[in-house]
């Protein structure tokens, strides 16, 4: 129950057991080119979905040294550890990066985009999570696209845990440049990143600076015009990518986004039964992020609830080590998955702080977070 | 039967249809440890080798851009399509590259490598593959190396389709970054790409001037120095390359590399009954690069041997599109597979050529294959 990776449903397992083909067949061709036109749907795009044989953060660097030229003005939206990989990346590659640092645990508001645009005119990226991970906050991501599309200047979104999570229109909210990542949202191992670039980021693309080879998306784009990845093709997890958009298609995108939170729900009724709250101010329905009182080691809880109870959650990573814990609502989680998720979190805090946590609080969260899964098909 | 991606066996493949685990678990994190340690055993070094959610091409650039400034000279020997992908790999990053061009089919000759070196006393870099997989040459690795040795630059090797397949053992031959793909001689799908460097590269990687994030390898040491890989982690992957160390440990390299010659002298021997030649002049054992008559089409041949037979192997690249055809070694090859190639090929051969091809000699070419088959334990 970790934000990522995520439980894998039984048929994309059955597919990654398949003997491997080679990715140069014509059946292989045309399961590469269905994923391509189903991932514009999730994306919202008319523009092409690449698919790299990368981690997310393979994705984000493909976003911007795509773009970027050594010496540019970046501004960086740092509100956790995924914000910092993006200032990181920006001064790696020469960039002269403007920082605008948020509280962790809050959200970005888009009065402060615009101020530090207005300060810096020649701003020209914009690099922002769309959840930021580490704290479980949702940024404001549409009103941003709308600030920085009055510039000149292109938004990268890091849209790992968001992508397939929630509605992230790229076309139609203005942003320049989507990363997403199989380990999250679309339920598959880690392996590949999936990124798009707007007709105003390809116009940049084709004089910016920056070396890249790997990531030259350029040579992805030709291979793809004649149906092909630029290098060896992860043939599993595309295979397996495009069994997991035939049921996003099924389903319908609304669905999908509406399980997930409606597990976010049930997650965040139950913490406040038990007296937590979440540490992101503006909730991602991606993950939840739970502040812990003082007095609770995180690193313990968690420990705890994944020994006695065999349940995974992650703890706070760089700063926020043992203050909060965060609890997946990706991949293919069952009602029952929920549900004793609140269960180990509501008895291991009363084992760690019997003076704190009593059995009717307990009672109560499971009785929450049953509510809320009832209100909702599953 | 392509010279990658190569089949896999099937308790790899039931490894991958494993739920997907977190990659900072501590199970996860065991069999990290003892993948890197098996690794040291296949790179034939006392180095970390690092482990990147990439395929082979992204391992060879993060073998090159940690050791790279920009303006360094380099010598790319270029024999073929992945030769090429160094030179302009190493252009892109601002190298000033010197280039080595060897007839396509032919393997370098150690006294030009030493010759171009002493032309060009400032070479910082010398860049070639073990075996080039476009046509089937194995470059004498090891007499270039002592070469290399002798200057102060440092051998980059991509052996990508050598690790595994034949002895490669870096630190007693004085390789300095050796690069491998999972979807060769670990008979993986694509995904992974494998990197170690030398004690003499790692003081260049401190000083290199390349910029680079997703492929710095110094974060990836420190992390591994905790245990962990700096992203996440290619969870099924590791683990399916775990089993698959296993059993490289349990039969010995020696035998792994004395099965993969068996197939490569069976099914030469099966086309030199059938009157081909090798394309390449010191052909690798991990592949046949078969030269065709010019009467015959080698791209008509590939497709009816897999409509017909059900047999895939693959053409020429580039400029030799249609020229030659590739057999590959590595792989979850059984003895009836092999033979099944050979008899596809000869049958296809007789029927486009009728005129040229006898029942005869595809007779003879299925004995030439048994017989070596035969000689050699499977």
């Amino acid at each position: 129950m970790t934000p990522g990776p995520v439980p894998v449903p039984q048929n994309v397992l059955d597919i990654l057991a398949q003997q491997m083909e080679h990715h140069r067949t014509p059946e292989f061709m045309s399961v590469l080119a269905r994923v391509w036109e189903r991932l514009k749907g999730v994306f919202g795009t008319r523009e092409r979905v690449f698919l790299l044989t990368s981690t997310g953060s393979g994705g984000m660097e493909a976003a911007l040294v795509n773009v970027l030229s050594p010496g540019d003005e970046v501004l960086a939206i740092v509100s956790g550890k995924f914000g910092e990989r993006w200032a990181e990346m920006a001064q790696v590659y020469g960039a002269h990066v403007h920082r605008l640092d948020i509280e962790w645990g809050k959200a970005v508001r888009p009065e402060q985009v615009e101020a530090t645009l207005r300060s810096h005119p020649n701003i020209r990226i914009v690099m922002t999570q769309a959840c930021e991970t580490s704290t479980g906050v949702l940024h404001p991501v549409q009103e941003i696209a709308a600030i920085v599309r009055r510039t000149g200047a292109l938004l990268l979104v890091d849209g790992i845990t968001a992508l397939g999570a929630l509605p992230m229109p790229m076309d139609a909210w203005g942003i320049d440049a989507l990363v997403g990542g199989s380990q999250k949202a679309f339920m598959l191992p880690t392996g590949l990143s999936l990124v798009s670039f707007s007709a105003r980021a390809w116009e940049r693309i084709e004089t910016a600076q920056c070396p890249r080879f790997y990531f030259d998306i350029r040579a992805e784009r030709d291979a793809n015009e004649n149906g092909e990845t630029f290098f060896s093709s992860n043939v599993p997890l595309i295979k397996a990518l495009d069994a997991v958009l035939h049921d996003f298609e099924r389903l319908g995108q609304a669905r999908v986004h509406a399980r997930i939170a409606t597990l976010s729900n049930a997650t965040q009724a139950a913490a406040r039964a038990l007296g937590l709250t979440s540490f992101a101010q503006s909730p991602s329905p991606s993950l939840s992020a739970l502040a812990l009182p003082p007095n609770i080691d995180g690193q313990k809880l968690r420990a705890e609830m994944e020994k006695v109870h065999r349940v995974i959650v992650m703890g706070g990573q760089d700063r926020l080590k043992g203050k909060i814990i965060r609890i997946g609502h990706m991949g293919f989680i069952r009602d029952e998955d929920c549900m004793a998720t609140v269960t180990a979190l509501g008895r291991t805090l009363m084992h760690i702080r019997p003076d704190l946590f009593s059995d009717t609080q307990v009672a109560a969260a499971e009785q929450a977070a049953r509510e809320e899964l009832a209100a909702s098909p599953s």
